[in-house]
């Protein structure tokens, strides 16, 4: 079944990575931003926006993979002067992303909130990131500040859900991204998700990017729950939810 | 044989790439900066420099390749600011590169030439990149800033030169970098360069990078030379070279 990878990081994955993911179903594919240092200037965020807008998608269309570039500042990319980045999210993002809440320091919030005024505004959907570590706390708290922006609920993807955080962000009525990878979860756990709760509400995706080995994941779990549930089902998780979200 | 390619982009390369590329026999390697898309600021390429130097060198750490970093402005990524890139390089580099000309322009030759003043003063080898279109013209145009500027020929490596260029630049007494992959030449021409003019000059590399799928060229070239010549000569061209001009 073709697959659409909702969160990956096509910068870092070479051309032979990419070509084989395709080749393997994953024909699709939001590439978010991201800088894997603390970048010194908004500069660098800007180029690196415009390299994704251009240079990741002609990447992509080589080896038959459509690549959607999320641009946005994460939560451990803020550089000092952020609101020149900022200003180019507002007048190019199509999906803002990946942004979020890391510590969830001052700062954090400030540059998460800006971000999402942004797509509320405009109306473009968010990927937002949940980290690590406080998970519940810190998806807790994101879970405010877009309850307070009354943020609406097709335009928010909360990513990186487990099964403690699933039941709280599922009443809230967003989307719902489930990270099958090493350190996220399972495809077993995406198995038991789905099966408590349903295919209405979840996108799936990898977070595959520079240092991950495994990138198939999307597609392994789509074949993986082809096994246990309906293949109309299976496909809103594979595709169909996404097309919804993104408006692709 | 244990094998080091000369000029790569590690940047353009995913983590099982990288590591395909070490068990392959690539176990040391020099990095060089590229920015894929003209850079807006300097800003964008310190940081770009800033991750070789760390997050580069630990995802070759990863993997088992011992990655170099070279930094420095390629023609193709000349910033309206660039003095500001150029002052990071100063204070910096170990290695400087990729440098060179693409066109020759004004521009182009100027910020080449204050990166070779760099190198001169602070006795750092330089990677110089020689360009497909007009390569003749262009290489005689580096030879020249170089005789100029009296630059030492064991900090100068003349690179992707070829059959017709290998005569003109080996006469100077410069390093020539032979790049095995598409578009640059075969390891066919490798073998008839080193019988003609002898091992001592010439280092191997892939310029493999963001859109290259060959990657083991200088491995794969090792193991054609040594079918044809002495182990002793092709470790020179292997490693033996690289590690006299990089002083590793």
């Amino acid at each position: 079944m073709e697959c659409f990878d909702t969160h990956m990081h096509s910068e870092g994955k070479g051309i032979t990575e990419l070509k084989a993911m395709a080749e393997r179903g994953i024909k699709r594919a939001v590439s978010c931003s991201y800088y894997p240092i603390p970048p010194s200037a908004s500069e660098t965020l800007i180029d690196e926006f415009r390299k994704l807008e251009t240079f990741e998608v002609e990447r992509g269309e080589r080896v038959g993979m459509k690549i959607y570039p999320a641009i946005g500042i994460h939560p451990r990319c803020i550089p000092p002067n952020y609101e020149k980045a900022l200003r180019y999210v507002e007048e190019n993002a199509t999906i803002i992303g990946e942004i979020g809440l890391e510590t969830a320091s001052e700062l954090e919030m400030e540059v998460l909130k800006a971000q999402l005024e942004i797509a509320k505004r405009k109306d473009i959907p968010c990927v937002i990131h949940t980290p690590k570590k406080n998970k519940l706390e810190v998806t807790e708290k994101i879970l405010k500040i877009l309850e307070d922006l009354n943020f609406p609920e097709d335009l928010a993807i909360i990513d990186h859900a487990t099964e403690q955080t699933v039941p709280i962000i599922i009443d809230k009525g967003y989307w719902i991204g489930l990270t099958v990878q090493k350190g996220k979860i399972t495809r077993e756990e995406v198995a038991r998700i789905v099966e408590r709760f349903g295919f209405e509400r979840f996108l799936l995706n990898s977070d595959t990017g520079f240092n991950d080995e495994e990138m198939f994941t999307t597609a392994e779990t789509v074949e993986f729950l082809l096994e246990k549930f309906d293949r109309s089902d299976v496909e809103k998780l594979a595709f169909k939810n996404a097309e919804k979200v993104f408006k692709v």
